[in-house]
This record gives C-alpha cells, sequence and structure tokens, in this order.
C-alpha cells in the first residue's frame, strides 16, 4: 500500500543538503559565542502548560501545542474542559525555559552566567511559504549582570558571530524602553493609551510619518502630543553616538540620570567597537520590539542588503523574578537562525571519494579498498596480497588519507554514473573489479574539471 | 513568588558540563560517520498519530505523548473519544519517521542513502534514575543495499565511531533472523510458539540453560525439541569466524544457501577488518533483539567491562516498503547515546582566559582588553592610549589570542575569587582595575598549580 508520506502540516524534511548548511551555520556561530564565555544548556521541549500560558509568551501562547495527560480514559466524561485533559505543551521560545532553568539550576550556575542555546521550537500557525511549524532559535543571556557591560558584550558578540557566516557590515539599532516611557509621558500620552502609542511607532519604517500621525489620531491622541513626540524623535534621530545622551538629556527634561548614563556607556563601548571591527549602530528612537518583558536597552542588527532583521534582544529584569521570588536582571540576544540560512547557498561539493564497485567484488574487498583510501597510503590495508604493517609511517609514493570515502555500486552506463558522481559531491573515484578472481583496483581518478 | 521551577516530570535540564560532554560524544561520533559516506537529515519531533500507531513501533507505541488537535470548543462534547481529540504525537524512535522520510524524499536521494540521524525522542515511560522521558538516539542506516555489504560498512563505521570516544576493543556478537526461523522449524517448534521461543531464547546470558529450558517447557515446547535446539546451539556457539557458513549447514539441514552464502561474506568480511582495527566478532545463535520488523542479519555490540550493549541494529527490508507499495532492502544501527554519556567523566576545565574587572572600570575598557586578548597581541586593542594598527602583525613580544576569553566581574575577596574561577574551569586571569581614571590591565597570570 502506497501512503502519502509527507511530513506532518506545516512540518518539514531537512535534507543532506539542508543539515549542511545548517551545521555550519550553527558551528560558526557557537564557536564565537564560546570563544566569549557562553556555554551552551538545554531544556527539555515539554513543559508544563501552566508556565508555557502564564502571559510571558504573549500572542504565541495562542500557538502552542497541546500534550494530552497520559492515562485518560478512552472516552471523555460529559462536561469535560479541554484544559483539564491538558499538561504538557511544547514550548514556543526558548526564553520561557531559560527562566524556568535558570530559577532550578541557579545555585550551580557562575553570576552572571552566560547561556547559549539552540534548538527547535514549536509554534501552530498557519502555514504559509517559509515558515514552519518547528524552527531552530538560537539565543544568548547573560543573565546577572546589572550594568550595560551585559549589552554592549552580547552586541559584540552576536556582531562577530554574524561575521563568521559572511553577515559582517552590520548596522546595530539601539533604544531604550525606559526612554519610550519618559517620550510618551513628556509628550502627554495618557497611560491607557502608551502600549497603542508604541506599537504605531514601531510602523514607522512602513507606513511613514504620515501614517503615525493619522493612527495616533485615530486612537485618540491630540494633535499638540503627536507632534511633541515627532518633535522629539526628529531631534534624536541620526545623534553621533557619543552626543546621544546630552540630546536625551536636552529632549527629555527630568528623564532619569541612570538611563543617560547607561546609553552614553554603551555609546562609548560601540564607538571603540567601530573603531576596529565593521559594524556600526545608531540610537534609533522608534524601535519598539514586540515583546512586553523588556525593561531597558532593546537592540535589533540589520544589514542594508536584507530586508529583514538579522538580530535582535533587550534587557529583561523582571521576568526571571516573576518565578524566583526576587529580581535577576538579564539580557537576551536571540539570531534569526532560519533566516539566514535561507540567505545561504545550499552546497553539493563534499569532497567525498567514491570506491565504484562492481556487483562481484566481495565486500571484504570494497570495504578493505574503502579503509585503505581514509588512512591514506596504498598497501597498508590495500586488498589481499597487499596488506602492510598496521604501523607503517608515510612514506615517499603513499598517499594521504582522504577525508570521505564511500563505496558506490557500479550501475547503469559507466560515464553516466560518472556524471551522476559528481553532481552529488563527489571529487575523485577509484574503480573495482574482479578479473579472473582477482580484485583490481583502479587508480584515483578526479571527477569533473579538475 | 517563589515556583517550583523543576523541569517537566521524567525530564531534566542539561547544564554547560553536560552539553559539553554530548556535545564531544556526538561530533566524535558524526565525524567518523561522515567519513563513510552518511549523511545527516533530520525530521520534525511530531508525526501523525496514525503513523506512530501502526504497529511498527512495538510496545513503545503505548508511550506516546499525544498532541491535542488545535481549534477544539473548549468543552468537549458528550461521547467524545479521547483519540478523536488527537491528531500529532512526538515521535518514539528515529525508525518510523525515517521510513516516512524516504518515502517522501526517495527521488532526491542517492542509492544506496546513508542516513545519519542524531535527536531526541520521546517515551511516556514511568520515571526512574538515569532514565528520561527525553533522550537522544543516534542511528545510521543503509537503504537500498540489498547485499551484506551494508552490514559489514555499518558494523565497520559503528566500531570506529564507538573508538573515537574511547571504546575501542569491542565485541560484536551477530546472528540472523532467518536462522532463528530455521533453528525453530528444524527444532520442531510450532509456528504459534516461535516467538516465545526467540523471547525466552535471548533471556539465555541472565537465566542460563536450566532456566531457558524451564521457560520453554512451561510454554508447551516438548523436551524432544528443546534438546534438538539446545543441541543446535551449542554446536555453534563459539566456532570461528570462517567456518559459520560451514557449521551452519552441517547443524540444520535444509537451511537457505543464501543465509549461508551471507553469513560467510560478512565473516569473510569481519574478519579482515579485526585484522586491521582492535574489534573482533562472534556469531551468537542465541541472540535476538526486540524488534519485530527484522529480516536478516542482526548485531550487537558488547564491551567486556560495560554491562550493557553499546549499540545494536539490524536488516529491515519489509519496513519501508509498507508505505511505499514496494520493498526496499535497508539496514539500521543504532548507538545507546545517553548510555555511552554516562560513561564518560564529566570535564569542567575549559582553558578559558578570566579578564577579572574591578566594577568601576568602564564596560568599554573592559571589553576592548578581552577583545584583545582574543585577538592576540597586546597593545593591538588594549585600551586607552595603547590602540595599534588593526593590520599589525603578529611579532616578538606579542601574544597568540587566547580561544575563549570571558569578563569577570570582581567580587569578595581575592583569592577566594580565583579559587572559584580555578573550579569553574578558568586557568588563567587578567586582572583590570580602576587607578586614578586611567585603565590598568594586570599581566596574564596562571590560576591553580601550573
Amino acid at each position: 500500500m502506497k501512503t502519502d508520506n509527507s511530513p506532518a502540516r506545516g512540518m518539514r524534511d531537512l535534507l543532506p543538503a539542508d543539515t549542511a548548511v545548517r551545521d555550519h551555520v550553527l558551528s560558526s556561530i557557537t564557536t564565537v559565542y564560546k570563544r566569549y564565555g557562553y556555554q551552551r544548556i538545554e531544556t527539555p521541549a515539554l513543559e508544563d502548560i501552566a508556565r508555557l500560558s502564564s502571559g510571558e509568551g504573549g500572542d504565541n501562547e495562542k500557538l502552542i501545542f497541546e500534550v494530552l495527560k497520559r492515562g485518560l480514559p478512552p472516552e471523555v466524561e460529559p462536561g469535560t474542559k479541554i484544559r483539564d485533559l491538558v499538561d504538557l505543551g511544547l514550548r514556543y521560545d526558548l526564553t520561557v525555559p531559560l527562566t524556568r532553568f535558570y530559577g532550578a539550576n541557579q545555585a550551580k550556575l557562575p553570576v552572571p552566567f552566560r547561556s547559549l542555546q539552540v534548538g527547535p521550537v514549536w509554534r501552530a500557525e498557519r502555514p504559509q511559504k517559509g515558515r514552519y511549524r518547528q524552527f531552530y532559535q538560537c539565543d544568548i543571556d547573560m543573565i546577572g549582570e546589572p550594568t550595560v557591560l551585559a549589552e554592549a558584550e552580547l552586541i559584540e558578540a552576536t556582531s562577530e558571530a554574524l561575521a563568521a557566516v559572511g553577515l559582517d557590515n552590520v548596522t546595530v539599532r539601539i533604544s531604550d524602553r525606559r526612554f519610550l516611557s519618559a517620550l510618551a509621558a513628556a509628550s502627554g500620552v495618557p497611560a491607557e493609551l502608551r502600549d497603542g502609542f508604541f506599537i504605531t511607532l514601531d510602523k514607522l519604517d512602513k507606513i511613514g510619518w504620515e501614517g503615525v500621525r493619522a493612527e495616533l489620531a485615530s486612537n485618540g491622541l491630540t494633535a499638540e502630543t503627536i507632534t511633541k513626540a515627532a518633535d522629539t524623535i526628529t531631534s534624536l534621530r541620526d545623534q553621533p553616538g557619543s552626543k546621544v545622551g546630552d540630546a536625551l538629556a536636552n529632549a527629555i527634561p527630568g528623564i532619569p540620570d541612570e538611563l543617560v548614563a547607561d546609553l552614553s556607556s554603551t555609546a562609548a563601548a560601540l564607538d571603540r567597537l567601530s573603531a576596529r571591527r565593521q559594524v556600526s549602530w545608531q540610537f534609533d528612537p522608534t524601535l519598539v520590539r514586540g515583546m512586553g518583558y523588556y525593561t531597558g536597552h532593546i537592540f535589533e542588527v540589520a544589514r542594508p542588503d536584507v530586508s529583514f532583521s538579522l538580530a535582535g534582544g533587550g534587557r529583561y529584569d523582571k521576568l526571571i523574578g516573576r518565578w524566583l521570588g526576587r529580581d535577576v536582571p538579564a539580557v537576551g540576544f536571540s539570531i534569526g537562525f532560519e533566516r539566514i540560512v535561507d540567505l545561504l547557498e545550499t552546497q553539493a561539493r563534499r569532497n567525498a571519494v567514491a570506491v565504484l564497485a562492481e556487483a562481484d567484488v566481495a565486500p571484504a574487498d570494497v570495504l578493505a579498498i574503502a579503509r585503505d583510501l581514509r588512512d591514506g597510503g596504498p598497501g597498508r590495508d590495500g586488498g589481499p596480497g597487499q596488506e602492510a604493517s598496521p604501523g607503517q609511517e608515510t612514506g615517499p609514493g603513499r598517499e594521504a588519507g582522504h577525508e570521505v570515502v564511500e563505496v558506490v555500486k557500479r550501475s547503469g552506463k559507466f560515464g553516466a554514473q560518472l556524471k551522476r558522481l559528481e553532481s552529488a559531491g563527489f571529487t575523485a573515484f577509484v574503480h573495482v573489479q574482479s578479473q579472473e578472481g582477482q580484485v583490481v583496483r583502479g587508480d584515483l581518478r578526479p571527477l569533473g574539471d579538475e
């Protein structure tokens, strides 16, 4: 019986060419982060449903894959609520599990703790092109560091991680949730309209000032408030980094000293970084970012030739405290792993050698020839009558070992099979056949143009 | 509010020391497999519940974490069956998803296809020490190769992968499902008692011949049948590899020629392997292995100093055909990843350098010193007044870059903090302080006995 073998709706299989790119990106990024002291942790895919539904996940909480309790009777009793049948859910991000992880394991972790997380998350979104219901996230977080040392280091490490996959010359946009609150207060935005004010502001890139003004007005803000906010924002845009602190203090009287000091300190660190690395940065008074849990700096990384942000994050000093009973400062940065993978081309070339064996050659002989090619040096284990001592040193006339050596059975026309091998990423082959009961190994021959 | 922050029941968090061992084992094993041409694939964690429950998973099908359909009304209608609420489940192994993957993607895959899979699976087992409801499996499979070239290569590659994590000198035990059928038939075991006969035989190591005889008798086998089976098994145990084919043909008249030829060919390949590598092997007529889908060779890898098998697998020529409408030969091998990780010690030492910074040093200065230590060469980006040109070459008096450089804030007594750094895996430190407004960077000093 032939069946539909597609993956479950909205999911996908990853083929060797896919995993090759993904593994390259992952190992490049994690290698950089580890150099800064970030250490990989892993939490289970399943978390208690109560924790996943506690409000920290925003709209993602509507997209949870919920897991049925075990040991239920086969038929549901009348009046049963669906939520009473469920006790677990698949995580929709890596931040909510991280806050639980820190609460459970803090006694065993250094201060600050530099966390590196890479792994799948699940969201039951409506399937669409290029978006899947299971996808990877790649997050770093520094937990326990109250100063902007955390923000500045995360930004440096992330820009270097992106450069490691070829995405250098990025621009970092920075703002601060405390600035946004001060801006709203100074402009006269009523408390109950602030969330809507930020959401509209975030759309400036897309709908322009005219659109923003119209939306703010229809949300109930006065013309005076809108003009005041717009003038303040305009006066702060495109300020050179070293002037941001002073400009803020001038633009918004009564803005907290701590906020000005933090932004000045971050500016000094990023100016030093820009002098050494291909990274630029700017204060962006219209940057908002979605999640409600941010409390301080927020940031996004962009590149002129890419239409989406490559990474984003911010400080969330109150989130861990919710589960722990005391506040713990924390800053996180998430790299848009799937989008970055999509930017990079898949590469078929594997530098593999094919041992092209005729069907009548015994497995023992074929495998010995492949082993010989991996080990290096013909004659070491080259087939019957050619065995040499295992300790034999490399000397004149010996080959170096080949990294990937794959046994392939001869089939079809010889030339056509060589073409297939070449397009499958092989760069050379050895033909093995049996002649009058003797195994005959051909020379190593290149495939393709080389 | 303080909450219970434990992972969900039966699950666990992996700390940096855990992931360090796991990453080492995984990268060692996959590096070896890739040298044989195995390529990593990945399937989604969720599969359709109908496929997971189709009987191929054996007892594991009772342990599925089932996922609720999305968009259900909040209250269940009377008379609803639990199974009607569910459409997906978390995979309990990597074999069932692989058969679906092959059915969906075969047109894009080479023949034979060498698959490497590493990833978590989920089973709702009763939690117990050392067993978790989420754990990793590491499988290789060769799909599309009908001859024992597949079995012999998988055994060679797996023994080399185990050696790469220090588990050399393994012994491979081999049998064949066709032999077990022939043994049962030749001994006079009735068809309906065969499954029980195999299950009892599998216990020989644990309960001895006396226990096996008693259990077979209580299952309804005659004394004659039991004696005949026992004699045949005894005559086949401890045969040297090169004699296994002949011994089988003698012990069981009418045994299929193809089976004898296959075992002889495998024996020749493994004898050749043993001559070159620290691997021994034996034919074990009592080896059964649990899964019902095996059709040919079955094998397990053991080591005298370890009480469990390190890896196991076999040929399953009928499993993929069930979904595809035509049989496809396949052989698989699964490494006991979690058990192997448990065997290896965790290592705290990370060869990391700590930049030990007093609280009053600006982030910009601390981060520049850390950057300098990673890049190599004091003076390149060593702080105010010390900047050198980015292109400066390594020369006399310059340091090489350090692999891992982590910024740590000074806290508590100096000596006590150095002790904590040492036990956290740091091997050296640089003290950074601020004196009269100037940043002073101390020398690189070793931690511990070195």
